[in-house]
């Protein structure tokens, strides 16, 4: 057998680009003995030499031109480490017109331009592989794409958002509001400067996009994706969730309605049974259950983010490509499997009278006479059946008081306008919160 | 692309044969426009043609002769569905010294027969593919394998056995005896008349061989694998475990011991906290929980038993043969990789004094002054250090009474020689019964 070195590229080297460097390093003789070939990093692309990092690298391999490294005969498979969608998808295109393998983290990149590069790898005979893109380093998306292979997919939901997992966990043990756990989360690092990517559901909701497609072969546009953050979640809710054996966890769902073949795509807060999988992963944790019509369900909990398990992602996509390399027909390169292209053709975005849950309503209302007689009304009007109702005394004095209703099953188009209808009570303090209760299986 | 078909040859024809035969049948469209081939079941071997059956298959292609499907020039992947480790055995070695790839269920053939059977493999550029023959649906092999690549595993712990698991959980759920609930479970369909090969861990015990081998590269012998099932498990244990925030779980244990680099394998009930991943997952699902170097832990649940879950991981195996045989390359076959030699070559079984864990001891004492003292005065003399002692009162009558003790940190060979010495006291009615208790992570 021909040995061979395999030469990579890495476009990108912050925390993920020195991870995957450090760990191929230290791995380097076990990858050797089982691929039978060296995986030899060649090029560093990076924006700033002078900022200080973790892991060393030889200054004579560091360029600051990621497009050369792209474009490099020599090089057989790029990382792009970069993040952002307007290089990072230069340098992913570039690479793959030379019909180079391109290995990805970048959720958003895919979330936005995921149906170009797939479709500029299979014309110029590359690929793109993107395992670290959802759920860090739980191997998810080649269980959805190899070990699930017969399986055709019902639901896929997840938490795929560890800031965002981590803030409702310490809201939920230590009885504080979100800004203050929110600080807290910054200081730990498990919080950007800027939390909105990840607290506004965006981050959980490329991740959808990407999962929807694997699925079924169809790319949602992320407009499409029905998305609430976490900003609005208070003690209030959480106490309710605790008091009746919930958990509130930012959850993405992919769901295709049985009826219509149509797809669904949402990031929402949502009351999870304590004790059901997801209702049950704390802290950054990430967590994923696919329920697929062959195998049952199947549930996948691991670090989601972090340079460690993402590297280690990135790294089992690095080995899968160096075996597409090494041992590849002379047929060209042998193609991942593509997503049911059957089922890219036919679906449909699911309309909101096609969803249908159970819901948590928050009420802030005027204590007042007649007011839970507007809102049982306004119910009743758009046939949401109250399952119960919680309000609780707040001393003579008080103006305003929380009730909290959930529902029966219902559909999300008769609980948005129910929601509209409350909004223009002249009784309601604010806006209801809403959140769908997932302990339908 | 040449687009050709794949040859697929049944050996066995029982539940798991029928749900490999009737799935692939219902998606072959989706799985031949994905491989861009046909994956065709041209020969099913079966013993018994009078047998009633689900699933019809045209009389043409059935046959007695498992051997000449496994020798037939046009047969590509031979299944052995047959179970068995004699003329499984027999059947997996002829295939693969034709360079066929052979996809098993059969975790005691492996168990017993994998390094030969590998050998051979490689001898003759055949594969053997066994991603069904532990957890069911899960696809934790490829997890373990591909996914996973770059980690070095310090440990892998799973419930691995849905008839133990279920049997443990309706213990719990319904406060009865195992022997009561082992009739209800035969009666469902979740144990076998012949219940031994479950209950007695030896079906887990097989599972966590082959995951020894995945994750350390060495086959552990079967005697050396530390066995203990859940005949034994008593409603006292089971209260015991929920008045104190754990489940008991029939566990199999993958551990490689830092300081010595020595391998256990164990199959024992187990106090799971009931928090944790492990013990919260009931009924007949399986679980595994995997700590890699790089990626941290990762834990993988669902169906590990029943003709749908299985014939869902046989079909991955047989896409990711299909694979091999369209897209391969001219040097031959492509290797799977295989687990790091380094680790095989080294790892020593580890020793009783070098385990450590916590312990969970029941006692059947003679209610009589001094059997305290008796007690603990042997704990003591051996350094197992109490954590915590319960002995309920039974009324002024009884002659016997439980007595309850948790051990702080020890060593196994501490605590047998500890039960050794206590099971000579003339007070002790029995044996005392010991479970580790699964709170290190």
């Amino acid at each position: 057998m021909t040995h061979r070195n395999i030469k990579l590229g890495l476009c990108g080297f912050g925390v993920v680009g020195q991870g995957v460097l450090d760990h191929l390093y230290r791995k380097r003789s076990a990858l050797r003995e089982q691929l039978g070939a060296e995986i030899e990093v060649v090029r560093v692309a990076l924006r700033d030499r002078s900022k200080p990092r973790d892991i060393a690298v030889d200054d004579a391999i560091v360029t600051d031109d990621p497009i050369s490294v792209a474009v490099d005969p020599e090089i057989d498979i790029v990382c792009e480490l970069m993040g952002g969608t307007d290089r990072a998808r230069e340098v992913t295109l570039e690479a793959l017109k030379k019909g180079k393998i391109v290995v990805s983290a970048n959720k958003a990149l895919l979330c936005d331009h995921g149906k170009e590069l797939l479709g500029v790898a299979q014309k110029f005979g590359g690929h793109l592989l993107f395992e670290a893109s959802v759920a860090g380093g739980i191997p998810v998306i080649k269980a959805i794409r190899e070990g699930l292979v017969v399986n055709d997919f019902s639901s896929i939901r997840g938490i795929l958002n560890g800031t965002c997992n981590y803030i409702l966990t310490q809201m939920t043990n230590e009885g504080a509001s979100y800004s203050d756990i929110l600080v807290q989360a910054k200081e730990l690092g498990y919080a950007e400067a800027d939390e909105s990517l990840d607290v506004d559901g965006i981050d959980a909701a490329h991740k959808a996009v990407v999962l929807a497609y694997l699925a079924y072969g169809k790319w949602v546009p992320f407009d499409a994706v029905k998305l609430l953050g976490i900003k609005e979640v208070r003690q209030e809710d959480i106490r309710f969730a605790k008091d009746n054996g919930y958990a509130v966890k930012l959850i993405a769902e992919v769901d295709r309605e049985r009826a219509s073949n149509a797809l669904r795509v949402s990031v929402m807060p949502t009351l999870m049974p304590k004790v059901s999988p997801l209702g049950s992963v704390d802290g950054v944790f990430n967590a994923i259950s696919i329920h697929g019509d062959v195998v049952g369900e199947t549930v996948y909990i691991g670090p989601g983010a972090g340079r460690d398990a993402t590297a280690s992602a990135v790294i089992s996509d690095v080995v899968d490509a160096a075996k597409l390399l090494i041992f590849g027909g002379s047929e060209g390169r042998f193609p991942i499997l593509n997503p049911n292209p059957k089922n890219g053709g036919e679906i449909e975005t699911a309309r909101p009278c096609e969803i249908r849950s159970r819901y948590y309503m928050r009420l802030v209302v005027m204590d007042q006479p007649g007011v839970m007689a507007e809102i049982a009304s306004i119910l009743a009007s758009h046939e949401v059946s109250l399952a119960s109702v919680s309000q609780k005394e707040v001393g003579e004095n008080a103006e305003r008081v929380t009730m909290i209703i959930t529902t029966h099953v219902t559909s999300e188009e008769a609980v948005s306008l129910a929601s509209s209808d409350l909004s223009e009570l002249a009784t309601l303090e604010e806006k209801p919160f809403m959140m769908p209760i997932g302990d339908l299986s």
